[in-house]
Parts: C-alpha cells; sequence; structure tokens
C-alpha cells in the first residue's frame, strides 16, 4: 500500500481523522502497517494481548469467547472498512473482559500499534470518542448475540401457535391479545409482543387490537 | 432537592461539566428533575420508551432482558451516583437493542429529558464522549453477565451471588425469595432450590421462608 493509499484508508475508516493535529496524523500514520492473517488464523488471543487497533481493508474478523469446556461462542463478525478495538481494550479501561478474535478468511488489515493509538486518544477527545462509540457498536452486536442465543427457538413456538389455532379455528383471524397468547406459549407479553412485530415486518401478519391475523401461512409454516 | 445541590449533584456525577458552556449547563440544570420510583417499579420498557437520562440519587435500577420464556436475564444493577443511559438509549443511535430496567428499591433519580441531553451531545464532544464511555461500561458488566450464564458451573454462580449479597448487604441472612434469586442468576427456580437444598446438606446455608442465611462463609467462598 503506498503512503497516499494509507492515508487515503485512514481517513476514511477513523471518521475523526479531520480532527486531529498534522502531528497527530503523522504519528498514526508511521505507526500503522500492513498485516495479512492467513485463514483460521488467530489474531488475538485474550488476556496479556494488545495487539493493535485494526483497521479491516478485507476479508473478515470473528470475535468470540470460549467456554470452560472450551465451546466457541461468536459475538460478531467485521469486514471490510470496520475497525477493531477489542484487539486493542487496553486502550479502554473500563473493557475488563477478554475475547479472543480469528480471521474468518484471508484478511488484510492496517494495523496501528496500540501506545500511539492510546497517545491519540488521551489528547484527542475526537479520538477517544471513536473509540468509545465503535465499542459501543460492538455492545449491540453482543446483545444481539446474546438474544439470538436466549431465544433461538421462541419463533418457531409462536408460529406453531398460531398455526394450530388457525386450524382450529379456522379462520385466519386469531382473535387474542399478546398476553393472553403469552400465557399460553408460556412466555411474556413483551416477548411475544417483540416477535408479533418481528412477524408483521416479514409480511407474515397483520396486528390490531386483540387480534393477529395472518397473511402468509405458508411463510409462517416455514419457520415450524 | 434545592438548586445548589442539584448543581452539585450534577456536576459530581456528569464528570464533563466543567467542559460545557454556561448555556449548556443552564439547559441540563433547568431540565432535570427529581423522579422518584417505588420497589420494584417499571422504570423503562424496552423499545418505543426513551424515559430520559437517570441519575442514582439513592436505591438500586436493574436492568435485564426477557428470555424466550419470559424468564428475567438481569444484565447488571446501578447504585447511587451511577448513570443510566440505556434509558435513553434513543440518543445513541447505534444502540439497537431493547432493555427493561425496573427499581430494585425505593429509588430517587434525577430525570434529565432526552430531547435536551440529545442537544447538549450533539454540541458537545465531551458530553457525547461520556455517554458512549458510561455505554462501553454497561458493555463490559454484560459481558460479565453473559459469561456468568454461560461458562460458570452453577455452584460457583450462586455462591458468587450469595458472597456478593453478603458484601452489598453487610448481613449474612439474604432476604430473598428463591424465585428472585433465580431472576439475579438468570437462572430457573427449581435450578436455584435445588442448588440451594444441596448447599444446605453441606452446612453452607440454613434455608427459610423467603430468606437464605449463610452458615459458612469460608466455604462459600471456597467454591468461587
Amino acid at each position: 500500500m503506498s503512503e497516499a493509499e494509507k492515508t487515503a484508508f485512514l481517513r476514511e475508516v477513523l471518521t475523526f481523522w479531520d480532527k486531529l493535529t498534522e502531528e497527530e496524523k503523522e504519528l498514526l500514520k508511521s505507526n500503522a502497517q500492513t498485516v495479512k492473517y492467513k485463514q483460521g488464523e488467530h489474531v488475538h488471543s485474550g488476556e496479556n494481548d494488545c495487539v493493535g487497533v485494526l483497521l479491516i481493508k478485507s476479508g473478515e474478523l470473528r470475535t468470540y469467547i470460549l467456554s470452560e469446556d472450551g465451546r466457541e461462542i461468536t459475538l460478531y463478525r467485521q469486514e471490510k472498512g470496520n475497525v477493531c478495538i477489542l484487539s486493542a481494550s487496553c486502550i479502554l479501561k473500563n473493557i475488563t473482559f477478554d475475547v479472543m478474535i480469528d480471521a474468518e478468511q484471508d484478511t488484510e488489515v492496517l494495523l496501528i500499534n496500540t501506545a500511539v493509538f492510546e497517545k491519540v486518544c488521551s489528547q484527542n477527545v475526537f479520538a477517544e470518542n471513536f473509540s468509545y462509540r465503535i465499542a459501543t457498536d460492538r455492545f449491540s452486536d453482543v446483545m444481539w448475540a446474546m438474544q439470538q442465543m436466549l431465544f433461538m427457538s421462541f419463533d418457531k413456538r409462536l408460529a406453531i401457535f398460531l398455526s394450530d389455532e388457525i386450524s382450529k379455528t379456522g379462520s385466519e383471524t386469531i382473535r387474542l391479545t399478546h398476553e393472553q397468547i403469552a400465557s399460553y406459549v408460556g412466555s411474556a407479553r413483551e416477548v411475544v409482543s417483540r416477535m408479533l412485530k418481528y412477524f408483521e415486518r416479514e409480511g407474515l401478519v397483520v396486528l390490531s387490537r386483540g387480534a393477529v391475523q395472518v397473511l402468509d401461512k405458508k411463510k409462517l409454516r416455514a419457520l415450524i
């Protein structure tokens, strides 16, 4: 990567670039180096490891945690143009957990040295703000992963219930409140409402007060 | 709360206070109001709800999500001096998940209006940075909760919970039902009851209606 390409990539990915002093830009540039990882290679291995900030040029990184019995729980995946900050979590003092990061494909990154990035963050609030913001992005990813884990089969359960109701009543309009449905399927009203809204966005049902109208029985049954 | 007390509290908790203009300080002050929640009251109920930023004056807030079968999975608890930003997650566009927040005890907060806090964040990077930083704090809390849930053997998890309760309350009698303990540790009542009975047989605790008395703290901690 030429110097001009490097600068263009840094400017594109580090959205706070224009808020940096010339000196800070120079510092980041001269401490950013291209690193290539082979598919399957470990990029970051949890504790006592602070590789640096990774700006993904191509490929894919996967962040996960390990269970006590060695199972991998994927938290999120990142692709081109994304910045991986948890590989430099030592920069953010309030990140108190460890993750593992692997290259899912052959991956090329621009790696910014930890100490240098930390220095820039400590003297430029825009850089620090960027770091916390992308950490918050990952927070959302992790919550999504956690909910997937917890709710894995609920769409299925709810689809079974709705299908059964249609068969039972012979009507495609199910006249039950979310509260009632929740009690039938053994869940909570909030959980039912959320999933029904999701079904609505997917065009499976239309919701109205006290009723759920099934629009697409085929698609509903496909969930089961 | 007098105006002087309010200002002192805002300055203490909002660590970016000194970076604000006089106008911004005035705006926050005049849009911050004391709100009281009774023990057990819902403070925030997930989607389509953007209560505001909560600065906890006393009491305790618990943030949780619901599992598919309606179980409450506690993500973290916050006490005096803590700022709850997920109750105003509409401010942070990259927070894409919903949580529930309840008052665990009678709780008094200073509530800052969402629109006003958002305005200050949009014009003052130090305020925005604070918001992302405390969101990242919560990220760490959630990772901790997730790891507890996923990986630790349950006796360990329960022992940690009981030890923490003793430290927090200063009493060796924990006045919670098995149901409540289950919701705190992200498990089911049956699992908690079974494990507590096991602890009782081992001489670690004595069980009575609505309470768990810890007999042997040393042995309990040895499990951790």
